[in-house]
C-alpha cells in the first residue's frame, strides 16, 4: 500500500536512484491488449532528462524491459513487471550528503523516520522513481487505445516562476516544437533566457504543470471518497515536488460567485449534453461529465541548489550545505510526461472500476 | 473503498441527505481510549447548520449515537458504528430537480452514471454526508488526546471571494467569536455585508479554507505513494465543492526560487531540529518534519442559486432553472470543521502505520 | 480492513452481542437493483435462533432496517446501510465471565491484544455478527439475482460429530423439512437423538456445513491471490468457530492419485464444456469453470457448555468454570445460512471485479 | 490486488514459467533489518525442484537478487524488489498444449477468463510462482528474527496419498534427512517406494503438508475480518494445487464434542497461561493465544500425468491429452518450504498490525 495506487488498475512502483534497476508491477491490466516495449519506450524518452541544457545532465538511456504479463504481443490479464535499469550512476563521494540534511530535501525526513537513509542521488526520493510511473502510463494508454480511444491525454507548462503562459495563445502543436512543453512559443522564448540566468546563478524556480484529459466518457469516478477528482488530486500529490493540485477553475473557484461558476447546460449539435464552460474541470460529485477533465499541479523549485543554505548534521551540529550535482533549474519541466502519465492511469482505473460497478446500467439523456 | 477512506484507521460512509439516517463506522481505533458522544458532539455542533444567517436554515440537531465498539466508556478495538439520524426533512417536491439537471450539481453525472439518483436534498452528494466524517474526526481526536497529545488541529476561513484575510492579524480566538471561523476580526466584518449582499440577491461564493496541525511527531508519512501529502489532498479532495488543495507555499510554489523556498534548518534551544520558515507545509518527501502540517483548500460557491440557469431536462430538452430551498450563501464556511476532521483522521491513521512499520527505530538527531 | 470483506462488493461489519444494534455496510453495490426490507429478511428469518430446540433459545426478531443506498425500493449504487437491533439482551451477571477466560472461547485473546473485552455475550466475537453477514448476502443474491439469474446457492448439514449423510440419499427438498438443514431425512433422525443427548448432558459437538452454487459462470476469480478459492477460503474462515474449509474434494484431494482427481472434459450436449466427475469443485487455478461451486466448512464444537472446565482468571489463578446460557449444542447448524451468504458475497464481488478487469474479452470454446 | 497478498507487509508477485524472470516486490518492510541475498537464498534452495528424483526434475539455479529496498546490507522500509532469472526454459512445442485443455489444469479457466494465455510451462499458473513467495517468506523470517525472535516456522509432510506419518514417531531433526520433509523415518520409507512405482506407471498422488509457528506472541490477528486463522486459511489456498485448509483440529473438529475440543487453561511455572491441548491450533476468536499455530493443508495430485485422459479442444471438438514433460509425482512435497514461507509473511503481516492498531496497550495475565 505504501508503494501501490490504484483500485482495479493497480500499480507497485520500487526502486532508488543509484540501485541496479527500478521499475513497477502493473497489476489488473485487461487482457488480448497489444503490447510491447514499443509502446512504452516513448513516453519514457519523452521523460528522460538530459535532453535540453535545462533538465538535469544525467545521461540514462531508460530502457524499459517488460519481464510478465505478455505473450506473443498481448497483455494477458497477469501482472505486468516493467524494470528499467539505471546505468548512469557515477561514482561520487555522498559522505557530505550522508552526514547533513540538505534544505527541502527528504533527508531529515527519511532519517526521523527510518533512522537510516541511502543517501546515493536521494535514494527513493529521487525523481527518477517517476520513470516506474511513466511506464506503467505507457500501460494504461495503450488499454485506453482499445477500451475508450477516444481519450487523448496532453499536458503543457503553463508557468515558470513569475511568467505564466498567454491561454490566449495556446497551441498544442508548440508544445512538441520547445524544450518546456509550453504550448505557447513566446513564454518558451521569455522562459529561456530565464532560466538559463537562474542555472548560472545555480538557482532554481517552480513550475505549473496543467494535463488535459480528452474524450473522458462521463460516468467515471464515484460520489464520495473515489471521486475521480480525489483519485486525481492524491496521484498528483505523489509526485515529487507537488505542493498544489487543482481541478478545473482550481484554488480560483474561492473567487468566483454561483452565478459566474456553475456551468450551464444544454443540447448539443449531436443530440448531447454540453455546457458553457467548464469550471468544473470535467467533475462533478466526483463523477465525469464527459468534458475534458482539466487538472494542474505546483511543482515547487529544485532544492538541490548551488548557493550555501543553513542546516545541520546528523550529530546536531549546525552547518552550511551547497548540493552539487547534475540539477534541474526548473524540476517541473519534466514532470509534464508524468502528470499525463498519472492521468491515463487514474481514468484508466475508473473505467475498469465503473465497468465492474455498473457495467451497462448507466443513464441515457434525451 | 467507494466509500472508505485510511489504511489502519479505516472510516467507511454511509447515508443520503433525506434518508432515515445516515452515519460511519471507524475501524481499526486503538482500544482502551475513553469515548463517548460527549466526545464527539462538540464537534457535530460547531458544524452544525443553521447557527447563522450564512449557513443553511435547515435545522438538525445531528445528534450523534454509537452503536458498537465501545464498553463502560472506552474503546474496545472492534468497529464503533455512528448514526445521526436525518430529522428535518421537510416535504417538499422534488420532481423539478427530479426531471432537470441543476448546473454545478452532481445531478447529471448521477444520473449518466448510474441511470437513477435520489433527488431529495441531492441524495449522497449533499453536504450532510460530512457530518459522518465529523464524527470520525471526533474519534480520531479523542485517540490522538492519548497517543499525540502535543498535537492541536485547528482551521480557519482565509478567503470568501476577492477578500483574504489580513494574515498580519491572525488570531485564533477570533475564529471562535464571529460566524466565519475567520481569524481577522476585520475581515469577518467585510465578510458580513459581502454575503449579506449576496444572499439577498440569490446568489453564492467561494472561499479557501486553511488547517493547521500543530505538534505532529516527525516521521508520520511514507516516501512514495502513501505519503502525508498525497493523502491529506486525496482526504480533502473528498470534501463537497472543493476544488484545489494546497500543502505549505501550495501553488505559489512555482513562483518561488529554489532559495526561497527551502526552510533552512538550525538547532533550537531545546536541542531540537528547527526550521527557519514553513514553505514545505510540514512535510519533506511525503514524510512530517515536525513542523505545523499546512493545508488549505479551495471551496466553489454553492451551486444552489436563485438566479435562473439554463439547463436541460432528463429527456434531453433545454429548459432554465432556480434552485430554491436552504441553501448557504458560502458553503466554504461550514467546510472548516470537515477540514479539521479529515486532517485529524488522516494524522491519526498515519501515527497507526508508522508505528506499525517502523515501531521506535525511527532516527534521532544529536 | 479488520472488519472488512470483498474486493468491489465490500462488505463492512459491526456491533456486539449486547450493544444496541448490530449491522453493515455494503458498498458498491450496483444500481438499479430492486431491493427493500423483504428482499433481506427471509434470509435473515431462516437464520434466526430459537426455532427449534436445537439452537439458543436467545429469541430476537432480527428484523433488518435499510438506512442508505435505495430510493423508491432500487439500489442508487451508494452505500447501503443495514441495522438490526438487539432486542433480546437479558440483564445477567457476567461478572463470572468478566473474571475468567471461557476454555475455548475468544475471552483470553481480546483481553490479550487488547486489554479489556466486553463479556455482555461474547461481545464482538458472538454468533450474532453472523447477522449482518447473512443481511450482505441477502443484497448479494438480489444483485445476482439480475447480473447471473442462473446462479442458485444453497447449503446443507453434511455431518454432525460422527454422523455423516448418506449421499446417495442427498434430497434438497429435505433441507427444508429438518430443523437441522439435512439432506438425508435418515441423518436428520439420528441427530434428533443424539443431540438431544447431548444437550440434556450439557455438552455440544462440532459439524460439517456444504454450500454448493449452481449456475456460476466461468471465468470468475484472477491466478494466483484473488483467486475464487482463497477468497473464498477466507469468507469462510471468518465464520466464528470455522476450524477448516475444503474445496472440492478438500483434504480428501491429498488420498487421490492424478488418475482419479483430474476431471476430464468432454462436450455435452448443448456444445459446451462438460466434466466427468467434479474433484475441483468447480475452480481450476483459481478461476470457476462453469461447474458447480462446491465448497465445505467445519464448525468447532460450542465452548459454551455445562460441564465444569479448568482456567484461569485475569489476575492469573487457577479455578474452574461452567457456561450457563442459552447455548446451541451444536452451533453448525446456524451456519448453514451463513456460509451460504458468504458464498453469495465472494461470488457477486468476483462477478463484478471480472467484469471490470475483462468485460466481455474472455474466450469461447468451439 | 489480485496478485498482492498481506495488509501492511504486504506482497506482490509477477511472472510466469517461461518469461525472462518472476519475483516480487515486498512493501512495508521495516527499516534496519540486516538482509542480503544470502538471507534469503536458503530458502530458496530448499524448495529448488530436481534435487530428488521424486520432484520435477527442471533445473534452475533460483538466485535471487535484491533490486531496491536495502542500503549497506539493511532494509531502508522502502520496497525491496526480488527477482529471480528463469534460467532452464527448453524450447519445446507447445503447440499440443496451446491447442487443448489439459485435464485438471488452470488452462481450461484462463482461456474462458482472458481469452488466452501462456501455454509455455503453465504459464502464471506453473508452480515457479512459488519461488517468488518463498523469497518474500525469507524477507519475513529476517524481520522476525530481529522484531519475534522467538518464532520458529518450520513445516513437514504429513501424508502421502494413503500414507500419513506416524505422530508418535514424530521427529523435527529427521525432517531435514529425507527428499520428503517427512518427521517420521518409516513414512519416508514407505513413500519412496510408494513414489517410484507412480513415477513409474506416469501417476502423481496427493499429499497433506502441516505447518507449525512456535513462539507466536499472542494477540496477533483481529476478531471477525482480519482473522489470523482467515488470512491463514487465504494464504496457504492461494498456493498452487491446495483443495483443503486446517487450523488446529481442522476439520476433524466435527467429529469432536465441546469437552473434548476445548483447551482448558492453568498458569504454567513460569506464571504465564498453559493450555492442555491444542485443538485451537493456537488461534482463538481469530486471535494467537501465545500457543504454537499449527495448519495444515492438502495438495492435489499433479495433473501432468502421462495416463491419456479425455479432454477437448479449443475448437470444441473432444479429444485425449498425455503431459509430457518434466513433472513432480508428489507436488505436495515440494509445498513444504512455500507453506512455511506463507506462515511467515502471515505472521509478521499481523505483528506489524497489531503494533500499529495496539501499540503495548494489550493486557497481562496475573
Amino acid at each position: 500500500m505504501f508503494n501501490s495506487y490504484g483500485h482495479l488498475f493497480r500499480v507497485t512502483t520500487w526502486g532508488e536512484s543509484h540501485g541496479p534497476a527500478l521499475g513497477c508491477v502493473v497489476d489488473g491490466c485487461p487482457p488480448g491488449i497489444r503490447l510491447s516495449e514499443a509502446d512504452i519506450q516513448p513516453w519514457l524518452d519523452a521523460r528522460r532528462p538530459g535532453q535540453s541544457r535545462f533538465t538535469t545532465q544525467r545521461q540514462e538511456p531508460d530502457a524499459v524491459e517488460i519481464l510478465s504479463g505478455t505473450y506473443e504481443g498481448c497483455t494477458t490479464g497477469t501482472p505486468i513487471s516493467l524494470m528499467i535499469r539505471n546505468t548512469d550512476q557515477r561514482s561520487k563521494d555522498y559522505s557530505d550528503i550522508a552526514a547533513s540534511f540538505r534544505p527541502g530535501h527528504a533527508d531529515i525526513t527519511y532519517h526521523l523516520k527510518y533512522g537510516l537513509r541511502d543517501p546515493r542521488g536521494g535514494g527513493r526520493s529521487s525523481a527518477r522513481e517517476t520513470a516506474a510511473r511513466v511506464a506503467a502510463g505507457g500501460v494504461a494508454r495503450a488499454v485506453l487505445g482499445r477500451l475508450a480511444p477516444a481519450v487523448r491525454i496532453r499536458g503543457a507548462l503553463v508557468r515558470i516562476g513569475a511568467h505564466p503562459v498567454d491561454r490566449a495563445a495556446w497551441d498544442w502543436d508548440e508544445v512538441l516544437r520547445n524544450p518546456f512543453w509550453s504550448p505557447d512559443a513566446k513564454a518558451a522564448e521569455t522562459w529561456t533566457g530565464y532560466l538559463d540566468g537562474l542555472r548560472k546563478s545555480g538557482n532554481s524556480v517552480g513550475a505549473v504543470v496543467e494535463i488535459i484529459a480528452e474524450g473522458v466518457p462521463p460516468g467515471l469516478g464515484a460520489p464520495v471518497y473515489a471521486k475521480l477528482d480525489s483519485d486525481l488530486a492524491m496521484a498528483l500529490m505523489t509526485i515529487n515536488a507537488v505542493k498544489g493540485v487543482e481541478i478545473g477553475a482550481g484554488m480560483a473557484a474561492a473567487e468566483l460567485t454561483g452565478t459566474e461558476n456553475a456551468d450551464e447546460i444544454f443540447i448539443g449539435d449531436d443530440g448531447s449534453p454540453r455546457f458553457s464552460s467548464n469550471h468544473a474541470g470535467g467533475i462533478l460529485g466526483g463523477i465525469s461529465t464527459g468534458q475534458d477533465l482539466v487538472a494542474r499541479f505546483a511543482v515547487k523549485p529544485t532544492s538541490s541548489i548551488l548557493t550555501p543554505r543553513r542546516t545541520i548534521t546528523v550529530t546536531g551540529e549546525e552547518t552550511e550545505i551547497v548540493t552539487r550535482g547534475r540539477h534541474d533549474p526548473c524540476v517541473g519541466i519534466r514532470a509534464v510526461p508524468v502528470g499525463e502519465a498519472m492521468m491515463a492511469c487514474v481514468i484508466l482505473d475508473h473505467l475498469l472500476l465503473h465497468r465492474g460497478q455498473v457495467g451497462d446500467a448507466g443513464g441515457r439523456i434525451g
